[in-house]
């Protein structure tokens, strides 16, 4: 039998898995991110921690495939990443230190990259090829996958497609820098910035209280049939919608499966997707599925798994 | 030696091309392209010239890797074409029925995506594996690259870039049938028609005359430093500067190749294109070139020849 991990590097927790080959999950668990001192120990903590799990089921090191990282940043095909705000990492060559510490084979992803690797893998785009995930979380992440492969880029900046711009019009910058990326209002921040919006010019009534607005007491508002709820959930879904029927004739998916805190809404949010995507999508791409994520937490493992172990299978 | 065919059909003729297979043109020639009768002789006319060729050559059939064709339609993976409104096709197994009729290995991809396999092979793009081809003609064609292989997609709709809505508030119809899409402003009827809606309410004076408008007019008169023209040409660099920096998110290309009759314009036009792509784009994407595509009519030929050497080297 052959083994892996898979490791999702996040800027509080590390969340790691050991796998068999086929994709059986041995054990899931989780250390801290130590992300001071420019994040040093992070590497060299995953390295102690994947040692550990080595020696626990006495696995000898010729039957480790090798280690699969997803981490919070654009990672170039050698594995460089050039900073990462979320782990305090500078120019960081990650696949090379981490074979270095580990003597093991090492391959890193973007981790919406590796996300969208996971879910197509066994989750909610399972058993398709040509798919682009989209992540809706604090920030809107995306992984655009052709042929079963993720699109990494030149820069690895392949399916950061929270940084589309969708609205040239507006006045607040994106985190990025930039004004009217669809992180804007898509995300979890940006769903309650469109929603403080509307409140503060709304005379009707409204289960939604501007001091306590998250997507989630949006969604729940629109599920009690709260009207003005609905309108902001509709304006969400014009922003995604539009922005995925643009994505639509560059990749041509089958596919898009949208995942993320803000996916836990549930079928509901595709229903508020998929018409505004349909109202603007060029014909050839109208017969496209539409799916939620399923792999919730695990995506990033899996996918991290998946990353190396699709490299040991060419 | 062994050698292969490039076929380019479009409404009018189909340009074809014999190639060695180290990519050396051993001759270049044209047929009529027949669109009578839902276009049913075409590629029977394809296979009688092929056949001439093969019998003025003396090649022998097993030294002949194949035939490589651009269609002006979407093309599955498996060389269908679902209506080609240029060429009066409807439901057509191109890749079965041109195998059939020539005994030779056939495959079949859209004109765009088939032109920016050429440009990348020996034009413009040369040297480069991410690529973004744009075709600005008639309408906007589009074909994009990633790690030297063209995105088909699910519904051969990949790269379809001409269609990506890049004005929401139009009302005029696209040949689509949605409203606000890049070909509207990109190609060259587009600047024909943004240039109209400008000297409709341009009191300056300008060169440029409104029942003589062109693409190659407007660029002219920009060249002959034209104030008018010159703010025509910055809005159509708007509208495709901002597009191109949508789609670096999508597939970071390292290399933006700007091509068809338009294009004849030359370095003027990237340059209206290069200040609006730099204002929008994420900063993971700004180092990316644009460049003219070199091949002329010839980008067809050889990248279907292309397409058929691909195939062979796998």
């Amino acid at each position: 039998m052959k083994y892996c991990f898979g490791v999702d590097i996040g800027g509080t927790t590390v969340k790691m898995g050991l796998f068999e080959a086929t994709g059986e999950v041995l054990e899931k668990w989780e250390i801290k991110t130590h992300t001071e001192d420019e994040g040093k120990e992070i590497l060299p903590d995953v390295a102690a921690s994947i040692e550990e799990k080595v020696k626990a089921y006495k696995l000898a090191k010729e039957d480790i495939i090798g280690i699969g990282v997803g981490v919070p940043a654009p990672v170039t095909e050698a594995g460089i990443v050039h900073g990462s705000a979320n782990l305090g990492w500078k120019y960081k060559e990650v696949k090379k230190e981490l074979e270095e510490l580990t003597g093991l084979t090492a391959e890193i992803g973007n981790d919406a990259n590796v996300a969208a690797l996971g879910e197509m893998w066994k989750g909610g785009g399972a058993g398709y090829k040509n798919l682009v995930m989209v992540t809706l979380g604090t920030g809107v992440g995306g992984g655009v996958i052709v042929g079963g492969k993720v699109i990494i880029g030149s820069h690895g900046a392949g399916g950061e497609i929270g940084h589309l711009c969708v609205n040239p019009h507006e006045t607040e910058v994106c985190g990025c820098g930039k004004k009217g990326c669809l992180e804007q209002y898509a995300s979890a921040t940006g769903i309650v910035r469109l929603a403080k919006r509307k409140l503060a010019k709304e005379t009707r009534e409204t289960m939604l209280q501007s001091d306590n607005i998250s997507a989630k007491t949006v969604f729940d508002a629109v599920k009690a049939g709260d009207e003005v709820a609905k309108e902001i959930a509709s304006e969400f879904g014009k922003y995604l919608g539009y922005t995925l029927a643009n994505l639509a004739v560059v990749t041509d998916p089958s596919i898009f499966v949208i995942g993320g805190g803000v996916s836990k809404a549930g079928e509901v949010l595709l229903d508020y997707v998929r018409k505004p995507y349909q109202e603007r999508v060029f014909f050839a791409n109208r017969d496209v599925e539409f799916a939620l994520a399923t792999l919730g937490n695990d995506a990033g493992i899996c996918g991290a798994a998946k990353l190396v172990l699709d490299d040991f299978a060419e």
